[in-house]
């Protein structure tokens, strides 16, 4: 049994590694960038050099390594396929044994947000539970779901997809995605900001947020803070879906924490309460409710899931 | 090992008892009235005479059975305690620890709706997968969740609840939860019925409702399936809300199949089709979908899914 795993997260613009004791004691963390070009053929490459180096670098032997794990962007199968990765020129491709035959190491890999989720489980605003939903908060929204310390991938690697979930079928703007009232078009940080944006040309009420020339996910919530009405909408209707979201998660799966995270979630106290308003409001049929916290990683929960998810 | 396992249904009225061998054959099935006297103090020891007689009869030593299951109609929690049966008169217990020490076998249980799907699973139209999802569209709506093979009861024993998910924030009458705008109140066999009222009372279109004394579900189908215009539209309603549920559950835990059972299912194809149509409307993110199929064990799925429970 070796001594340390290492935790890797793929990104669009850099590759995070980090190297870390059995326990989850992360003992070094680096960078190198994601080289996206030739449909990104560089990257896994990129990524055992990266590991080969450190570890020379670190009189690590492999058998001192008990695993490799690795985040990627974009949804995994079962059996560690990649059936796209479109922010990293990825068509069907199976990195995971790509990174394992060039290292010698067993290598395990899961979706970014499933990854970041296990994260928080293991050392993050989930420690010390084993059901666990994370929603994170960021230019989209991302969904992890770990249910007995496992990830749920699902059967077609969309499992923990939250953001994707219908909260307003009367929508009439396209998500990404292709479908109408999607989670993800009112709660990320472009989401507040586009519902802000059409609360204010809707014009019914005065708002500072005129005389933004650009308007952020932090202006709403600043904005809301100090009393403003127009921002303070736009952060009622982020945490009515939110809250929507989380009932019907927990009528589903029944989690012991929701933790939430991304760059929305630097908000703070003001965004768990009104998502807590909310997910009450619409989960009646118990008064023991799940915890509601904010993650507590930052952009470290992919590494430190990735290492979880290789022991 | 035994060569039997025996599965235990719980219902209000009547409870239903299978003896089966360890691959899930049914060589006997039989039912008790189900005594809720003195807060239902009798029922488990009404079962445990009863499954001893028919051990008795049929010549079984206890080290032959390798296990009970029983399913119960409320929230159960993991180590097995029961909070509430309101059907039953049962506040907080140990039914499973209880029938255990009175026959000397060992007892597992579960919520009914989640070991229905269990036995769907195992035998029914959920045969051959692992994450299979059951809709049961019964007086309520109960759902079951079970993901690689064992059923997610939740930390509080409301995992499966999908009856209680909003599927319509807007509505003003309330469910029997306290909350306005389950998926119960449009998809259960009185929800059909009630949308189909409101329609009529609206008075936009003639329908042939209107000549009924009494409207029952099966009417709202049959009507739809010749024509009508209002019978349709609370169908079309039915089939919205059903297939955004399990658009929103596909993009929580990815399940293989989802299993549509109850009395409303009766109506065979034409709810198939409805409900295949908004979910892929509602699930955009992904062409390829899960199945949808009825189930096909009927009022055996408890006693199936109990059984499978014990092993």
């Amino acid at each position: 049994m070796g001594k340390y795993c290492i935790g890797v997260d793929v990104g669009g613009t850099s590759v995070k590694l980090g190297l870390f004791t059995t326990e989850g004691e992360l003992l070094e963390k680096w960078e190198i960038p994601t080289r996206k070009e030739n449909n990104g053929s560089k990257i896994i490459g990129d990524v055992a050099d990266s590991i080969g180096q450190k570890m020379e670098q670190k009189q690590i032997d492999r058998t001192d390594v008990c695993g490799i794990g690795m985040g990627v962007p974009g949804p995994t199968m079962a059996d560690g396929h990649v059936i796209k990765c479109v922010n990293l020129g990825w068509s069907e491709c199976d990195p995971a044994k790509e990174l394992g035959e060039m290292l010698g190491i067993h290598v395990k890999i899961g979706n970014d947000a499933n990854v970041a989720a296990l994260g928080e489980m293991w050392k993050g605003g989930g420690k010390g539970h084993d059901d666990v939903v994370m929603l994170t908060l960021g230019t989209g929204v991302g969904g992890g779901v770990i249910l007995g310390g496992s990830m749920v991938a699902g059967k077609r690697g969309i499992g923990g997809e939250l953001g994707h979930i219908t909260v307003n079928p009367n929508e009439t703007e396209r998500c990404n995605c292709g479908n109408c009232g999607c989670l993800e078009q009112y709660a990320s940080a472009t989401g507040v900001v586009r519902v802000a944006r059409k609360l204010m040309e809707e014009g019914k009420e005065e708002t500072a947020l005129a005389k933004l020339e650009v308007i952020t996910a932090k202006d709403v919530f600043d904005l809301a803070r100090n009393g403003d009405p127009v921002a303070g909408k736009a952060v009622e209707i982020l945490g009515q879906y939110l809250g929507l979201v989380m009932a019907n998660v927990s009528l589903t799966v029944d989690p012991d924490v929701f933790v939430i995270g991304g760059g929305v979630s630097r908000a703070g106290e003001i965004l768990i309460q009104v998502i807590e308003k909310y997910y009450r409001n619409y989960l009646c049929i118990t008064s023991d409710r799940a915890d509601v916290v904010l993650a507590q990683l930052g952009n470290e929960a992919g590494i430190y899931g990735a290492a979880k998810l290789a022991l």
